[in-house]
């Protein structure tokens, strides 16, 4: 039994797992920023890393624990209907909570009241999110853009055109609109939805509440509320 | 604090850390067998997977324990006399002994006495590493040609030409050799030696000692010696 220590946080617009784009790097403009845990705030644990333009980051799935084993998930993008084995999906529901996600380093803070802190863009993590491990990517031994994606090769991944009434678009601060448009434009309905969809759904982002239906391959944003804060 | 359960081992053929190429996939002829533990040897587990070329491995760094954090470490590339970050570095000194490597995968078999094993190549981990989750390589997130890759950008790694004495490349077995000269044409040596370079050196493969030494960009083989089993 290994025991693992936080080493950071990160902070994102996503208080809540709904609406968190299926992977890391979808949505550029998503940022995020990483905060070390008191024992690991030493810029010098840093000397180098503003050479790498992009992270690895091993993070916990805080909110996936699961009680047992089970050897097949149901991946939202099959339809949420047919299992695939656990090790051939990047589901969070798998034997050690462990996630995995590349992001783009834009910027090294040195000197924040919370220590050194890093400014990341694409990170598909829930506002909080413990993390165990930084790695700097090494694009000579970890990008092969020739390999075969298994069952995500054959996946539409249709975008929606994105409906946003400019009096609720007013609500949302200016810097974090083109970040939201695209985490819509992303469909971030779950994958077993049926085609006639008469639902009204919410993505919780950036402090807002931000309430949507879809009709066909548009996506019209109904209302935006502010979240209150817990 | 997170405890982690060991889902596999993989087997390969170094028993000990030297000679191990520095990060995975440079010495593809590399073979392991990723076999799981008792609670994890369920084939349905890997269901799908086959149709992954690479995968990650996140795994234990067993043998880089450390007693307490240290936030620069010396990469042997950088001549092992600069201090870098630990988290701009993939030093197995940090502060969670975590690793991470990219495989390819080059065939599942299903049926075996120890329940379904990976057969993968590339790995760059010890005989018996103890390994944490295997997730599928995404291209469509994962690969990212174009990044900057910090001080791996500027080191020249510089391959070696191997002078391996019939009579003794005669003692591997011929499915090994193509690997072992590779391995040994990565130069195996530490990165701080000298210009002049008078040590023997040993590296140890699939049950041999390997011993050589190297003059300006010749490294020769002198003596290959069975190993006794521990």
């Amino acid at each position: 039994m290994q025991t693992l220590d936080v080493i950071a946080h990160i902070h994102t617009d996503f208080p809540s797992k709904f609406g968190i784009p299926r992977q890391s790097g979808l949505v550029d403009a998503l940022k995020g920023e990483i905060v070390f845990t008191e024992k690991y705030r030493d810029a010098s644990a840093l000397r180098g890393i503003e050479g790498y333009s992009h992270l690895w980051l091993i993070w916990q799935f805080s909110k996936s624990v699961t009680e047992r084993f089970s050897p097949t998930v149901k991946p939202p993008r099959l339809g949420g209907n047919r299992r695939v084995g656990v090790f051939a999906t990047r589901s969070p529901f798998r034997p050690n909570p462990l996630g995995l996600s590349c992001v783009k380093l834009e910027k090294v803070e040195w000197h924040t009241p919370s220590g050194p802190v890093l400014r990341v863009a694409g990170a598909d993590l829930l506002d909080g999110t413990p993390i165990y491990d930084i790695k700097p990517y090494l694009p000579y031994v970890d990008s092969h853009p020739d390999a075969a994606g298994g069952f995500t090769d054959r996946i539409d991944y249709a975008r929606l055109s994105v409906d946003f009434p400019a009096a609720l678009l007013d609500r949302i601060p200016g810097e974090k609109r083109e970040a939201l448009i695209e985490v819509l434009a992303q469909d971030p309905r779950p994958g077993y939805r049926h085609e006639a969809d008469a639902r009204h759904y919410g993505v919780e982002f950036a402090g807002f509440d931000v309430r949507f239906v879809v009709d066909g391959e548009v996506l019209r944003v109904v209302e935006v509320e502010a979240l209150t804060k817990k």
